[in-house]
């Protein structure tokens, strides 16, 4: 059974229901001690005001979501990209955020050239890291799962996104989603590689049927992932960090009350996390 | 350019708008020299009369749909599944089929033990394994795109069907569909690890946005997918067997007339594929 105490909600998760003051303080007054917060719903809130909440009700912040986007087609817009992700980065260091998430990108509009993207990807992160580094922000590339290749994120294995941590250094990590990597055959092993470059952990579930490729994640326990098995592989690297509960989920979840998705996400994590 | 005199069409390409009769002279009729059967159809029609309509017009079969389905909750249901695919490796046999489709099967109802539903694919198609090999039939292990790991096909890379096929020894091979496989960063060095084991190589296109995990493809040129760099890389190991073109498109292909679909299959194979 996986340990309240490290629970954290994605705000996503009540998108339609809460700004981010409301979330901080749904969250906090069910007893969930973590939040991971998005960047358009923080730029309504303010920054400081949301250092002032987080820092008032001692809450974590397991990521800040996110950076990344790195492909484009021209070098002005990839250019632009990185000034963006810079200000993503000054934004998780004024929280404290544990980590930044980093959502590669998908093709450039008009290309077809994958590799060219991941190439793309390595770059961007590349040039990102100094700035991260000297800020204390750590990144963590989150592969998707390969049917956002295209449109989202490059990046769709956790083997891809290791070799990317190779390559790159100090000051960069993984988020480990198991919506995104739950049917990956070499998951457990590429876990263990991952070792202590885990930065944050996700869980969901994967819904039969899923009818929509984006906004069909389901609650835990109503799908088919085997979510405590991946938490144990997990947690045999040592991660003690936050377990992010984290559904887009456009026809169900986001049309209920958020104290029903609350007290649901509560009490699957502890009955299927 | 690919050329003309591979080209097959997947009859569910037509599914709405054509019977196996109807596919046949049709597609003869627009001057494509193959054609993929699929079992339901072939029933409808009947054994004997698809028989004599294929060989009547000189059409090859690049495949026949398909074989498979192998995990299940009990010993029963697995031995029935068996001999539904041994009626279809002797249905392959009669019809001359250049290989028999094999889409392995997801989880079993209720389960959520991947690896579990992966060794039951391997022992079912090491317990088909001679009867195909008596009947002279190909098998090819068609590795589907990862988003169908839970209800459709647990084989979700090259590399994994490659590993069946190294397992297993003669007597099977795979499907390469660029659909399934195109965002895989290893799939360069897998296809060139398949060589001669390639039976069979399918096209369409992998659309932004999909609007259904099913019944959204595209048809070759609308989407992301480099098909020339994939069917180059097929190439390059030998392979000069049918080049198959097969598009399940319930909001858009499948609702047009079906000279319409066959004449823009042919165009889009000559410059697109």
């Amino acid at each position: 059974m996986a340990d309240l105490a490290r629970m954290s909600i994605n705000q996503a998760t009540t998108r339609e229901q809460h700004s981010l003051a409301q979330a901080i303080t749904a969250y906090t007054q069910a007893g969930v001690p973590g939040i991971s917060i998005w960047r358009d719903k923080l730029a309504a809130c303010g920054l400081d005001e949301a250092v002032r909440m987080v820092n008032d009700h001692g809450l974590r912040i397991s990521g800040l979501c996110r950076a990344g986007q790195f492909p484009a087609a021209d070098a002005a817009t990839r250019q632009a990209n990185l000034d963006e992700n810079r200000a993503a980065i000054d934004e998780a260091a004024a929280l404290g955020a544990e980590c930044l998430i980093v959502v590669a990108g998908g093709l450039p509009d008009g290309s077809k050239d994958l590799p060219g993207a991941r190439q793309m990807i390595r770059d961007g992160l590349g040039s990102l890291l100094p700035h991260a580094r000297a800020a204390g922000v750590a990144m963590a590339i989150e592969p998707l799962h390969p049917m956002y290749a295209g449109d989202r994120c490059a990046i769709n294995t956790l083997s891809q996104a290791l070799d990317l941590c190779d390559d790159l250094g100090d000051g960069v990590g993984v988020a480990v989603d198991v919506y995104h990597l739950w049917w990956d055959p070499h998951l457990q092993a590429q876990i263990k590689r991952a070792g202590e470059r885990i930065l944050a952990f996700h869980v969901c579930d994967w819904l039969l049927p899923t009818t929509d490729l984006l906004l069909d994640r389901g609650m835990m326990g109503d799908g088919v992932i085997d979510i405590p098995q991946i938490r144990d592989w997990v947690e045999r690297t040592g991660y003690g960090g936050l377990i992010e509960v984290e559904i887009f989920s456009a026809e169900n979840w986001w049309k209920r009350p958020g104290d029903e998705v609350i007290r649901t996400c509560l009490e699957r994590f502890k009955s299927n996390v």
